[in-house]
């Protein structure tokens, strides 16, 4: 499979381009509080809240920068990747605003709501059999049709840098946090909040939580290599990818810790929000409460930022009663 | 029964100053919008988001700007409603802020997760049969008690002024609103924003909406006076009581229009908004909406406000799926 890099790794200054560049599209996403969830884990939370972003999730901040920065030539044979989950629509709105094609690969099996989404926000879909291997090929064989760019969920120098921007956003407005959780899953958003989080304010603690049946990223630090997951057996749809290439160097490097949350635990911290806070969180975004709330890592007194990375949930498959 | 009235009916002006007076308490809520909603009704959408006020329902404007117009002597001898709903609630934490004893009358039949969250707010409470006769009768026992003023949950000037307090900052950061769709219950909410609308924005057209199972208010206004509901067979609990003696007058001088929205669009309308907008709304605050669904007002092309009164919803009798 052909990967595009973007432009080189993200620093603090590239992450403070992107964000400039994407900020005429995107939202300035809340920073919500919750005393009665603070008292449940005798910490202060601030949750940079991205389910409520365009998409319904921090994947347009990536996708936004990678399509805005290719060339006008580049720009005009239009992006392709392959996802099925956030990666694909957000991908899709961002070349519609650059008023260019795109051309997303998914499974033949994967859901009609977001299949119809893609469609919604203009993406030109490919089908291919539901496996890796197809996938690449189908992939291959758009760009070599069409001449787009490829366009990685995660391993992608410039998606990373635009995931990078909602920590720019957060610590603008909670400077004294102490410690930021944030889901990780192929990386990207922590690869980019770890560059500008540490750049921004190097005493800031960074921990990746993962969802404990899906802990390649914990078994792949302590291995000092990719290690990958043996079972995706998780309700978190956004967290069953391994760690990749281009991102598990930088987590290696800067993350202070990786820590996982009990599968058990995720449906019940989405209903602990969606009661305290009034809003929707996906499975994945439930892992760092859900990590705190098990006990598993635990900062009294302290400043703990949450990244909500999004709110996209099929209500038909989770019941809160 | 005994019903303090305030300080008299409000104008823009008392309006304006309970704003500032409730301001270091409250939430600034966000003004949110989303456009595959829009494309669904064919208007450009402002929902005023106080799902995720304090307390999580607007009732903290009016409860907190009735406990900080009281005296010091009077506040001193502490306030007293009865309320099983959002209202008392919002009565026990504005009472807590200015540091007094509230007492709050409820039915012995509420449910324990409502007894909880008034307890958790410092509010006293006294239960009372499951019937309005013995809720008046104990109500007055506590005043005659404890000297307590007593704050009705709609029927209270200042009550009124504190609930119109929401559509300052929505005009505010939507001043070219054409009009404003506002659920009516009891008539707090929507006699506090039509003396603030329209003192505001005179052009600006201000419609309430009930459930089409309790339309007293509709009934009322076609009447001439106020005609009570016959039937409360509705999910949108907080939108179950009469129109008020004093809230009726304000409606009916200056309301624009009553329609009401079909019962079985309410919880589809809810799980639209929290699939869409990823926020948790009450039954109450779906009713606009759902009468926009269900094309029983509609306003092509223009921009229509939708007060989002409160997010407080029991999970385990409502489902999505």
């Amino acid at each position: 499979m052909i990967s595009a890099l973007g432009t080189g790794r993200p620093t603090l200054q590239t992450i403070r381009e992107a964000h400039e560049r994407i900020k005429p599209y995107i939202h300035r996403t809340p920073v919500m509080t919750c005393s009665s969830i603070d008292a449940m884990v005798d910490s202060s939370l601030y949750f940079k809240c991205d389910n409520l972003q365009k998409i319904g999730a921090f994947k347009i901040r990536g996708a936004t920068n990678a399509v805005f920065k290719l060339s006008e030539e580049e720009a005009a044979r239009g992006v392709v990747t392959h996802s099925s989950g956030n990666h694909a629509q957000a991908l899709a709105l961002a070349a519609r605003w650059r008023n260019i094609p795109s051309y997303i690969v998914m499974p033949e099996d994967a859901p009609l709501v977001k299949v119809d989404a893609v469609r919604g926000y203009g993406g030109q879909i490919t089908f291919c059999k539901p496996n890796v291997a197809d996938r690449a090929a189908t992939a291959d064989r758009v760009m070599e049709q069409t001449g787009a760019t490829f366009i990685h969920p995660y391993d992608h120098y410039d998606v990373m840098a635009g995931q990078g921007t909602a920590v720019i956003e957060l610590l603008e407005e909670v400077p004294d946090l102490d410690v930021l959780l944030t889901p990780v899953g192929g990386g990207g958003l922590l690869a980019g909040t770890l560059i500008a989080a540490k750049g921004i304010k190097p005493s800031l603690r960074v921990i990746g939580v993962e969802p404990e049946r899906v802990d390649d990223a914990k078994r792949s630090l302590e291995a000092g290599h990719i290690v990958g997951n043996e079972s995706t057996n998780t309700i978190a749809d956004g967290l069953k990818t391994d760690v990749g290439e281009l991102t598990f160097p930088i987590i290696q490097e800067l993350v202070d810790d990786i820590v996982t949350a009990p599968e058990e635990l995720l449906v019940p911290t989405m209903r602990t929000i969606l009661e305290r806070m009034k809003i929707l969180v996906e499975p994945s975004s439930a892992v760092p409460l859900a990590a705190l709330v098990a006990n598993r890592i635990s900062f009294p007194g302290k400043r703990v930022g949450i990244h909500i990375g999004g709110g996209n949930v099929d209500l038909t498959k989770i019941r809160f009663d």
